[in-house]
């Protein structure tokens, strides 16, 4: 090493500068040989992984999986990432964002010694590395990506588009980090990508970290040129710039350049990089950053399949998106590629980089970082190590006064508010709030008590700027894909979190969802990786509440989408007032390894249950109100009505308070539902209620009037078993809504009181013909309620035109209304 | 007018500059300010629509919803443009990408005379206008969006992010279209309009119409500041600029600054714009474009909500992020606020816009096109009016050879590209195929005989750019969101087409889906929206064959997805092989109003219909494979096999060849189901099947074994209530799978022969025990099958080795294996 670590300055330090050593360069191209030997060893070779002797068909895997293109690529970046870490005392993760990266993401863990550390069997032998190429897309070993089996790795690179998200999300919070994300020019033309690069105005330059995209423009998708790879450099520039960035280019490699002179141009530039980072961070903790900085960003532009044979039967493979995926897929089949293999591998000349015993020789490991500092052994890319508990204040000293049920109003969402504003005012550090432009229309606004909004574009001394600042614990921008991707870059790394969005809107992560719902599952089952903090989203501006915005913003169809996820990382929420709400909450924060999606309302709506109340029925999830219900101890009920969510809970409850009234013989049984997965068999779900549970709730012969939040065949899908399915009726979402009032919505959707009422009589053997009066009064009132709400435009003022009351918790109409956020 | 049209160029013509004449000044302004006035008027008026009385809280809405911060720059935009359609002869359709845009389309739509030509009752008078104002956001109305209710529209604005998209969508194959697409500030932070910018790389000069981007910076979302507002100007031009775009400023009304001056900049900027297209457009049509043009674009910054208040109870409203909804929501409620509201309504002087009949006068009208000029009544924008018929060649004619059942083999997708190959050839100019660099992948390169891939970016002198051209029928961007919104733009506009895509990733555009879906939905019910082209999806590299990439492509819920929607407008079909997907796309492509979801394979796999078969049964949708089963006539089976899906249908197909090699005695039905929508009840689907029917097939009482592609709890919910529901057991895909081969992910899964077998052993009664040996062998066979391909890496190579054979249709394994891309 020659030049000097200014150690005062810690690793943020700018250096003194010089050229790159003979010796360093030797390093650093035997590394990268290395790495490419191993990568390409990974994809090709069942056996005979030093080439000890001429390699036959039989040395070659009968099935040729992986992704050579992006690896090489991969391996230079990491070999001059390990020379800036040791010279300098870098922290740093590594991001592989282009997909399949994975050979050679397993290749560098494999040099640096971390993989041998956690996977003992590969070890640093012949026999190690026979089982490391072996496991490689292999049945029972590893997949082609950068996936949760991969040390160092926070980010699979399978489905594309979420590199940077991630990279910024782990940068938050971590001012000593710098996150180095490789963005493939494939991946870059994903949408999430494409607005990723505006991270830049939400990071705070003195309390998060760094992140440096390198924007890898290696020319072709499976089948394509890239767009990126493809406009003019200036053009390229500009965009850069635009995005925020200081682009810096390296390029080389082509027409058969001496990758050696590209290896000093990369680590020069690489250090140009790394000082002005240095200056940047120094300014912004000294007080002199002048507004945002434009940060570094690299433009790598390197031949696709770099270093494999410049052509293969006449066409070009190097350079082209011949190069994608396996360059040589007859290497097994015929003796002339077989031959090219062996010539492919030994141009890295393994003689020189794997000693007698199979061993990597000093040379090529050299640029190892010690311990932690390894990109691959970073304890920030496996979160679990770093994680602690949040300190959570007692949720019951955040409980509305429940004198009755329904004897006071909340907003459900605005008192979890509160809540939420004490949790970021205990947990300074390690708590995020993210949401796409809606956390004060969702009712969180109690949260600016304690924080900010955390925002690095330009400030306006205007009141509009109110609760903006450079730091801040609430992320907002309007992309769902930003946000979900940042909260799981933050959660990968050790911290914790919620996203709040509108549950409709919330499919637009889907896909998101489904990746890191995956990477979960996965994680769960590998020893090393230790539990990160669950994934907790708060839907809110729900389905019911939507009248105001119309169809568009209609969709209760992401519980749907969840519960097709393993059961033992997906658990789904209904809590209906403020108090269960609290209750749920506070549980989903202490919990590690989940998703946890809870619905909940963010109008003024009645609360049912007392604190205590709410936090018996939250902890089994599911119960009977038996205030509410008509039951005789002893008796089985003649009818039981059931619901799930907010605004099925209040129509289930009008109703059972009309039948009461009404048809005071009969008995009705009320039973509630908060943990979705409850209803589920235990056999399916770790939540699962027994049969016996079930039967005893539900009864096995009653007839069920299930009011649901959402689509109302997921209740079936999740009951098909039970005894009782076949007497089950489920009312919920069918997709009827447009621009109308709340209580339009529940009757054009059958969910309103009064069908409910309608469905109970036609239901009970007998009951429909028995009280034929007053079942067609109830469909008068539909009607009427239907002709007032759409004459005026006004919601149901007061049920007391429909009057009824009951001895116990009398029901009041939700009168509140929709409101236009 | 004070300019000449060079009428021989077309609208394209670049024209003779001149200064704004007075006259044409007062016609901006009029129509702006009336435009302005009718979009106040919905937000807040019940009645009294002129003013013709002091305004008083009855005459304002009980509920105020709406946004108004978008809507004076949406109606500034389209004043202006009426202008240069005047002047030009331009044809233009106007996308309004802001969120709730929807009172100003509709000012324009009434002021242009299309409104009421449409909606009759809303004619021009003050009962008109009473109406309009009334049934904006009002139950029983209109939604706030631009919504299919809306003339002109071919975007809802509901969910954000997909203007552009739709926009390019719109253009191609329109060479004298212009789309103005008017993008918010709030929607630019999406991710999908992040990557939409670079749809001008996939634009034809020549061959397609031309987009005009009109990035409207007015400076707030909900409750935030944009981050493009909040960027200093010079960066947002090199983002446009990087963008590939010239990028043009028109700032103004800022500061009380005259909206006079405003219009004159606007006017001159929007000549230089139209000046410099009609140059490109020129270049392009006689052949001297050099390269891909940087076609214009504008950003437009004006206050949020421009005209409203400045200031409401001492809080700056104008400017404001308190100006994107309501800017007033007391108006009913306080004196002072209906006050203002009077005073805001007066501000646009409606006694000069109005005559005494309520009809707007003539100088507000004055820069209404004619007729089918106006934006709101160009056919373009209710497509359905211009759709043609595909020409399509027989696909009869493409059938492979069947001798027997799996008497050959095909990759069920390559077969359809030929299919579609000689779609595009005979119809050059109104089908195209989207996808996300995956088209290849998918198997459909056939079609690269009879067209191009369509670029514009760069073109190196190299092999990899085969295929690669100005013009072609297929377009692939690596983004699901720009296929999806290119498609539906296409589709809106009256054009043909289909989406590719792996399964997995197609949820990506869940949320996409789902609008579109609504929006075909809303559309059905609107007499005068005439049905447009099917949406087609293409969904192959599906869960079954994605063993080689592992577990985060393997995904069957967009199903799951899809069947949420109303069954009026979603169809979901799982051809097994070539001629079934022959026949099903067929049909697909002939159909209208719907989403189409195909799933098939890629993979060489057998052929088990002739196509006269298949004809037969598609057209059923669901059918007994009667050579495959063991049934005696007149006689009920002892069990049902039934399968929808290729990977499935193989499975069952083999598992029935082992029974009845194994268990001669046995009766075993064999279903198959292609359509899956039949499965539903008749009253449920249009599709569904009637009780009777189903019953006949499945039996009311014997055991069901299905096989299903996707996870195995749909097919539950689509049959519940069917009598024989408890005696189905299903197997699916349940989230298990991993980086193996295709045999092993069948395994994984329990959908497996050897599986499926011992499901019937298990469920027939007493059969299990009486062939207590033959489970065993089941058994094993499974293990040796599972050691063989995880020792081996290979998948199962030869049936033979756990033979078995039948008189009818032998079955033989599926030996080929999934593939590398």
């Amino acid at each position: 090493m020659n030049a000097e670590t200014d150690a005062s300055a810690g690793p943020w330090a700018r250096r003194a500068r010089s050229e790159l050593s003979p010796e360093t360069l030797d390093q650093l191209d035997a590394w990268w040989r290395t790495a490419n030997y191993l990568s390409v060893g990974q994809i090709y070779l069942l056996d005979n992984p030093l080439l000890r002797t001429p390699l036959t068909r039989d040395h070659i895997k009968p099935r040729l999986l992986g992704h050579w293109g992006t690896t090489p690529g991969l391996n230079f970046v990491y070999a001059h990432l390990n020379r800036a870490i040791r010279e300098r005392g870098l922290n740093t993760i590594y991001i592989a964002g282009p997909g399949h990266g994975g050979p050679g993401m397993v290749a560098n863990a494999y040099l640096d010694g971390t993989y041998t550390e956690i996977y003992n069997t590969i070890d640093r032998t012949e026999d190690g590395l026979r089982r490391l190429f072996r496991q490689f897309s292999f049945p029972g070993g590893i997949p082609s990506h950068a996936a949760p089996e991969t040390p160092g790795s926070i980010h699979e690179g399978g489905e594309l588009g979420y590199s940077l998200s991630h990279a910024y999300g782990a940068a938050f919070d971590n001012p000593g980090l710098l996150v180095a994300a490789v963005v493939g020019d494939g991946e870059a033309e994903t949408g999430p990508l494409a607005t990723a690069w505006h991270s830049n105005k939400f990071l705070d330059p003195a309390q998060d970290g760094v992140v440096l995209p390198i924007l890898h423009l290696n020319g072709y998708k499976i089948a394509n040129p890239t767009v990126l790879a493809r406009i003019p450099e200036e053009e390229l520039f500009e965009l850069m710039r635009g995005y925020g960035y200081t682009p810096y280019l390296v390029s080389g490699g082509f027409d058969g350049e001496d990758p050696r002179a590209v290896h000093e141009r990369m680590a020069a530039t690489l250090d140009d990089i790394l000082d002005r980072i240095a200056d940047i961070k120094a300014a912004a903790a000294d007080g002199t950053l002048d507004g945002r900085p434009a940060w570094p960003m690299l433009i790598l532009r390197t031949p696709k399949g770099w270093t494999c044979p410049k052509e293969i039967d006449g066409h070009p493979a190097e350079n082209n998106w011949r190069a994608h995926q396996v360059p040589l897929p007859d290497a097994r089949d015929t003796e002339a590629h077989t031959h090219l293999l062996q010539e492919w591998l030994e141009s890295y000349r393994p003689d020189e980089l794997f000693g007698d015993d199979g061993a990597p020789v000093p040379l090529a490991t050299a640029l190892a970082p010690d311990g932690e500092r390894r990109m691959s052994a970073n304890p920030v890319a496996n979160g679990g190590l770093l994680r602690k508990d949040l300190r959570l204040p007692d949720f019951r000293d955040y409980a509305v006064e429940v004198p009755s049920p329904g004897g006071s109003d909340s907003e459900a969402t605005k008192v979890l508010g509160e809540w939420l504003r004490d949790v970021i005012r205990d947990n300074p550090h390690n708590f995020r709030i993210f949401g796409p432009d809606e956390t004060a229309s969702n009712r969180l606004s109690a949260v600016f008590e304690a924080t900010d909004k955390q925002w690095n574009a330009e400030f306006w001394p205007i009141d509009s700027d109110n609760h903006l600042a450079r730091a801040g614990r609430v992320l907002e921008v309007l992309s769902e894909h930003q946000c979900q991707g940042w909260l799981e870059g933050y959660l990968l790394t050790g911290r914790h979190g919620i996203i709040n969005s509108y549950e409709a809107f919330v499919h637009i992560v889907d896909s998101m969802f489904n990746q890191h719902a995956k990477w979960l599952k996965t994680s769960r089952r590998i020893p090393w990786r230790v539990p990160i903090a669950s994934l907790n989203y708060l839907l809110s501006s729900h389905v019911w509440r939507q009248d105001h915005n119309g169809a568009s913003h209609q969709d209760p169809g992401f519980i749907d989408h969840v519960v097709n996820k393993k059961a033992d990382v997906v658990r789904v929420y209904l809590p209906f007032d403020a108090n269960t709400l609290l209750s749920t909450y506070d549980h989903c924060l202490r919990s590690v390894d989940y998703v946890n999606v809870v619905v909940a309302g963010k109008q003024l709506a009645p609360n049912w249950l007392t604190m205590d109340q709410a936090v018996e029925h939250c902890t089994r999830g599911i119960g009977l109100f038996d205030w509410a219900g008509t039951e005789v101890e002893g008796e089985e009920p003649d009818v039981v009505l059931a619901a799930a969510g907010d605004i099925p809970t209040l129509e289930v409850l009008a109703a059972a308070s009309i039948l009461r009234e009404r048809v005071p013989s009969l008995r009705v049984r009320v039973v509630n539902v908060v943990d979705l997965m409850r209803l589920q068999s235990e056999d399916v779900h770790p939540h699962g209620l027994s049969d016996r549970e079930y039967d005893a709730i539900f009864t096995t012969d009653k007839p069920v009037i299930f009011a649901y939040h959402g689509y109302p065949w997921l209740i079936h899908r999740l009951t098909y078993h039970r005894a009782g399915h076949d007497n089950l009726h489920v009312r919920g979402y069918k997709e009827e809504g447009t621009t109308t009032t709340p209580f339009d919505m529940v009757m054009l959707n059958d969910l309103d009181r009064y069908h409910l009422v309608i469905d109970v009589l036609d239901r009970v053997p007998g009951l429909g013909a028995r009280e034929g009066a007053f079942r067609q009064e109830m469909q008068d009132a539909r009607q009427r309620a239907r002709a007032y709400t759409r004459e005026r435009g006004e919601d149901i003022p007061e049920v007391a035109e429909w009057s009824w009351s009951g001895e116990k918790g009398a029901v009041r109409s939700d009168d509140t209304g929709g409101d236009n956020a």
